[in-house]
């Protein structure tokens, strides 16, 4: 099992249509085959951080996520927005 | 429900160290009221950042850690091996 954090720091006019277009990507990565959980979350302290927190069987869901329709047609669209670079990482869970 | 990404640099040669101390912290944690996940996790690609994530029920019961016996005395003790600043954020889900 891998976990990914994804932050995202977005421009504070576009925290809302960020959000929209997420919310497609959220439903149709849920239905992916590997996919354990998947949501955006908005911190509590800067409206304009909006970081995913998933959770995958294996590298290879992580793979065929980054090739599906969805990832690569909303994910640009999400980029355009950002007012900074984010930060991806992955985990795995110490036993 | 509250979401917390508490990430952690640690020192190389204390990797090993942290996650000794860290296990006692996830398993009395995990007994708290009001918390459903806690879990360390360490980066794939970087074996020296070492991640919480969690999940509370609300504020209250994240205030009700921080206060706790566990709390206080294992994180001044994880905070001794730390390289570097880390970066707590607490999130809630977006609809």
């Amino acid at each position: 099992m891998i976990s990914i954090i994804a932050k995202n720091v977005v421009r504070p006019d576009q925290v809302e249509a960020y959000k929209t277009l997420a919310r497609e990507l959220v439903a149709e990565t849920r239905k992916e085959k590997g996919c354990i959980a998947y949501a955006l979350n908005q911190d509590l302290q800067d409206s304009t951080v909006l970081t995913f927190i998933e959770r995958w069987d294996d590298q290879a869901a992580i793979d065929a996520h980054g090739k599906s329709a969805h990832f690569t047609r909303i994910v640009p669209m999400l980029g355009a927005l950002k007012a900074a670079e984010g930060e991806v990482r992955l985990y795995r869970e110490v036993d």
